[in-house]
């Protein structure tokens, strides 16, 4: 922490002259995918276990927060959480590509100087997000892929997933499911999967700098060694602390295209909007117009949290500023 | 070209208002790296051979643009002529990653829709930006990589490097040099490797539509899987008729960072300057700042043409609406 010590003075400052929230003030926002969540398709059961798990995830954050950590901290500790639970497509409840396997992605970003560090296609790492964060800590490089990857991991003991981790019955018949479709009716995967289960976490720590992380299983059948948008840097992934912190789940490939998290950066800086703003706006005008399914969670310089999606629902939950907590799955909750 | 008709009356109409330039005017900018290019460590013969290529390959790309061929068009077939020469590192001069393979990624997009494709760790590949233009126009996905790449390759008929293909004595002691220096110095590739020899073209056609293209061996002994900023979509690659079409070259773990031809786009879009300040800022400015070396070119909505680096040297050449031809390697010419 000794080197961030400068950097206080300098926040408190700034903060009291716009009589903004003081330096203290930390807040967490993380996702757990966005797609076609309805109501109706849920039982109560269910819900609650999705909403205890995004509570403890969020709340086991946030209380990293409270003690002083680093938003880098925060958010890998969150993300561990999510990866290690099956409800969502990410660690060990990644879907299966078209060849029955599993290939994680994942990214994270320190809003503070920009370092990043991402990883495609790894098949053994139990924690996608701590191999993403060894690469941003302990290489030279941002982005590592494939076999090449794990190579890098092992050297550095990265805890490997056992036998059978990433085994899950319901995911099977979904890659069954959908490879049915593929055969017989020459769908794409894009258009058969309407839930994108990514995780995805932002925070700001009681520094005042931002992280956001994100990672995920990619898609039901993917083939071809196909990257989403989650360890693109810019696309899925962002963090700035001059403007905000951005982790986004979605159809990756609009994601890519639109550069969606780095653009919410963008307009925050260039067009002096609030973040808020800059996030509706691009998911639910930009992206909607262009047809690209998704949202993103937010947390902004100050530590102000916003969650657009423009899917029927998102899972979510949050810890403002004022420590109150915000879960919510459905959209219009 | 039949689905462009429509866009061409508006911008006619929207450029005599401005009283900018007519929607005939094509142009288009190329380089071959950039890096530690001095005149006194060059031969004139060999300073030669280089400009003769560049000037090759950018009059091609003029030539295509002028009989009425799309942007998207033009800097394929650019590239592949650099792609062709062993004289750039990409295609057939890739560099030898620390394995003694090649490991090819390239990218394209198209500024008319932001349609993308994107490819990394190819071994087989003969011209990686055709592949990069297959993913974008005959898949569901932007971001294709590794082996499965190459199935998707192979199923298009896209065509294999022969066996020997990537041989090169130059590049081959090149290798050994930066593994020497690894084994005994503890010295990254990073820090070794001072030309940056990724190739990229960026193109405005006579319907008034931008595209960029980008291709790279990476870096000489890279290892891990390590994928740079080349096909990294709003990296080292970006093209959106609004604002412009840019394509870097340097170290590419800066230019994800500071995700350089999206934020070059953005800062055109949001601040309202042009893309020339827009490129100078990041190139002169934030990279520069935070020690990232390369460059970029860049062409505009209107055609206009940009090309700064921060480096000693960057190979290039441009020819912009009025027909004038440039071609340079070192600053300050």
């Amino acid at each position: 922490m000794k080197k961030n010590i400068p950097l206080v003075p300098l926040i408190l400052a700034s903060q009291l002259l716009s009589g903004q929230v003081v330096a203290e003030d930390v807040s967490i926002a993380i996702h757990g995918g966005a797609g076609t969540l309805k109501r109706e398709h849920m039982s109560p059961q269910q819900e609650a276990v999705y909403r205890q798990k995004l509570e403890e995830a969020v709340t086991l954050g946030h209380t990293l927060l409270k003690q002083g950590k680093s938003a880098v901290e925060a958010v890998t500790e969150t993300i561990k959480i999510l990866e290690d639970s099956p409800l969502f497509n990410a660690g060990r409840g990644a879907v299966y590509t078209y060849n029955g396997e599993h290939e994680l992605d994942a990214s994270i970003m320190d809003g503070k100087d920009r370092a990043a560090g991402a990883v495609a296609g790894v098949k053994h790492v139990k924690n996608p997000i701590t191999l993403a964060r060894l690469i941003m800590e302990k290489s030279d490089h941002v982005f590592l892929s494939g076999d090449g990857a794990e190579q890098f991991a092992w050297l550095h003991d990265i805890e490997r997933a056992s036998t059978g981790y990433f085994d899950n019955e319901q995911r099977y018949k979904q890659l069954l499911d959908v490879k049915e479709k593929l055969a017989f009716q020459q769908i794409s995967p894009v258009h058969t999967d309407y839930k994108f289960g990514t995780v995805g976490a932002v925070a700001r720590d009681s520094q005042g700098n931002l992280a956001a992380a994100t990672s995920t299983g990619g898609m039901t059948a993917k083939r071809y060694g196909r990257i989403g948008d989650s360890p693109v840097i810019g696309a899925g992934n962002f963090a700035d602390n001059q403007s905000c912190a951005v982790s986004a789940t979605g159809h990756g490939e609009f994601f890519i295209r639109y550069n969606v998290a780095a653009d919410i950066c963008a307009r925050v800086r260039y067009q002096n909007i609030d973040a808020k703003t800059a996030a509706d706006t691009v998911i639910n005008q930009v992206l909607k117009e262009a047809g690209g399914e998704g949202g993103v969670i937010v947390v902004d310089s100050k530590g102000a949290v916003s969650m657009p999606f423009n899917t029927s629902g998102m899972y979510r939950a949050s810890i403002d500023t004022k420590g109150k907590l915000t879960v919510g799955i459905f959209a219009g909750e």
